[in-house]
């Protein structure tokens, strides 16, 4: 198997993209990861996508967009795993790297969920959870999320207050990422006054639903600093799965796929979470956050919260997280999330991040989950040497 | 890179499987590919699906399937490209595979289109094509059809009646098929006087939607005697993609992608078409199964019907197509129908096809398409040797 390394990112702005297709979205990262490569033509193109054919009456995106970006002809195809489907791209385009079937891959990830409100989107988004024993009975992803926060702060004995942090930290990393969202700070005076949506979540315990593309372009690490000079290898790759259903798991409070994604990510890249230097995780709600946290090695169970309030997470902390604002406040445009995760990460080990850099960060990692953590995609990079 | 066989296959019946929900038909076929390969962990599963969560609500099928297959815990993701969506996650299985990532991967399509009828189906198999462009105009997939068929049959001066033999031909090959969705036999005078679904497409031109599982155990070919006395090795493995809109292409009556993915899986396997003694290409129409003919060089263009015509389609043919019913008769359950070719072509080379056998095939062949041919995977498989 091959070394394969990123070369090339793209990102259009989260948010409120109601003038531009969903075909746009993802040209304009594509080019922009290409032009960033220096690469024009490729061998195949991945696109992670979950509620297209829901929301824009369009499935087929691998051809689709293939063809609008330039590329028509190549290999392509859209994989879906609900909230994770970039992740899940990623992983078969570096699949396809690391096998010797490829040498150049673009990977996309893509969402527009913001043409339409209200509960088209939340019946689109509840197809990620169990539609015979779950969706059927009336319950939504954010309900859910909201059964777990409420198990979580019995168990443990916390308040509502503990989770602000996580929102706090992300707004404020987001503030000056020109990509975000949502680029407000907020206090924890104004966490606490946010109104609830589901009991004990909040508006800002929630990642907004958005627009938006990202991309990479991948080749094999032995010949990719003939085409950027900070090349950045993908040191493990990995995916676990769990159940689909938050009933059927013997133990709620513990994310068992993202804790086995995580441990084979480390045995790949023979590193453990102490070495890890940034963490991109999937803080779709500040409970998933809380529980990666435990389940990646960072925090003992019923600790994840602990992080966050003693500022661990922070640019200057010893974990930090959601630095770019994370899916609270860069937004979170669904099946695109998994590879602005990766961009960032990727920006971070280049030590191009601005005024969001993470000193001297060498290994990054990203988690990308579908649903409550029924998939879990594990990323972890290493920045270019010398 | 690894050879990769296939050591497993399962399948449901194909027809209207309204008492049974999509993961107990994937759980069927899975099971039965699990014992068939006496393998009982697997390293992943691919899942081929397009419709699920237009038509039951439910996406996230990769943790979905693996979950309810006993599967639970292993990486585990679903791929789409329309009704090339079996073929594509297949794609995706023999990378996996063949870069030495995994040993043992399962591969399933799983499609339930029937619990539905009217307008929400041809509002969900309208996402194949392109939405802003065609389906947004009112146009289906088979009035697409439509538009191709009634130019290729006004440039080469043909009748409808010259598509016939198609449709008796599958409907022939399936009445000895358990799995098959039609097993009646049909005559060319039934063919002429069947009604109109979308001039010139009659009822007999069209292949039904349909509900149905099938599945593959795919391991490396090094080991594959270990499991399974007759392992049938993928030879190739290929997509190429085409524009989604008809009217964007140069030559609408050559299926371009067909040709490019035939193409590459020829050279992959070191063969040509004179070599191939079984084709189960994607008869969803009876006009692709002649313009396929054509783009994989088995007839010069116009003249795919001819083949049909003078009995060379037939068991007994020298280009075998449809040897189960193909789409037509077997039923097109669209994400699964990719892997039912693959099934059937394996069924083929282990000599086990019964009264449907391809005396002494070695080389089989199978193209799975998407949209009019906008995705197009092809895959040639080599009949155990000895």
């Amino acid at each position: 198997m091959r070394e394969v390394s990123v070369i090339g990112i793209g990102q259009t702005k989260v948010g409120e993209h109601w003038d531009t297709s969903l075909r746009h979205l993802a040209w304009e990262a594509i080019q922009m990861a290409l032009r960033d490569a220096g690469v024009r033509r490729v061998d195949g193109l991945y696109v992670g996508n979950w509620l297209a054919g829901q929301l824009s009456g369009q499935e087929h995106l691998g051809a689709l967009i293939a063809d609008f970006a330039g590329l028509r002809g190549v290999e392509a195809v859209k994989v879906e795993a609900a909230g994770a489907s970039g992740g899940a791209a990623l992983r078969q385009a570096y699949n396809a790297v690391a096998s010797g079937l490829m040498d150049f891959v673009v990977v996309v990830g893509v969402e527009k969920m913001t043409d339409r409100i209200g509960s088209p989107v939340q019946a689109a988004v509840a197809t990620g959870a169990d539609s015979d024993y779950e969706a059927a009975q009336g319950i939504t992803p954010v309900t859910l999320a909201a059964l777990l926060m409420r198990r979580y702060m019995h168990e443990y004995g916390l308040e509502l207050s503990d989770f602000a942090p996580f929102s706090v930290n992300a707004h404020q990393n987001a503030s000056t990422n020109p990509n975000a969202m949502y680029r407000n700070k907020i206090s924890l005076e104004a966490y606490i006054k946010a109104p609830m949506v589901a009991e004990p979540i909040n508006l800002f315990d929630a990642a907004p639903a958005a627009d938006g593309a990202a991309a990479l372009v991948l080749c094999p690490t032995a010949i990719a600093r003939d085409y950027n000079v900070q090349p950045v290898r993908i040191a493990a790759s990995a995916i676990a799965t769990d159940t689909l259903a938050l009933h059927d798991r013997h133990d709620p409070l513990f994310l068992t796929a993202a804790n086995l994604s995580a441990g084979q990510a480390y045995e790949q890249a023979g590193i453990t979470a102490e070495d890890v230097d940034v963490f991109e995780l999937h803080d779709g709600f500040t409970i998933l956050a809380a529980l990666s946290l435990e389940a990646c090695g960072f925090a003992r169970r019923g600790e994840g919260v602990r992080l966050a309030a003693d500022g661990s997470i922070g640019l200057r902390g010893h974990i930090p997280i959601a630095t770019f604002g994370g899916l609270k406040a860069r937004g979170d445009p669904a099946g695109a999330t998994g590879i602005y995760q990766v961009v960032e990460v990727v920006t971070q080990l280049r030590g191009a991040a601005g005024p969001n850099q993470v000193q001297g960060a060498r290994w990054g990692m990203t988690q990308n989950l579908g649903g409550l953590a029924a998939t879990a995609v594990t990323h972890i990079l290493e920045a270019p040497s010398g």
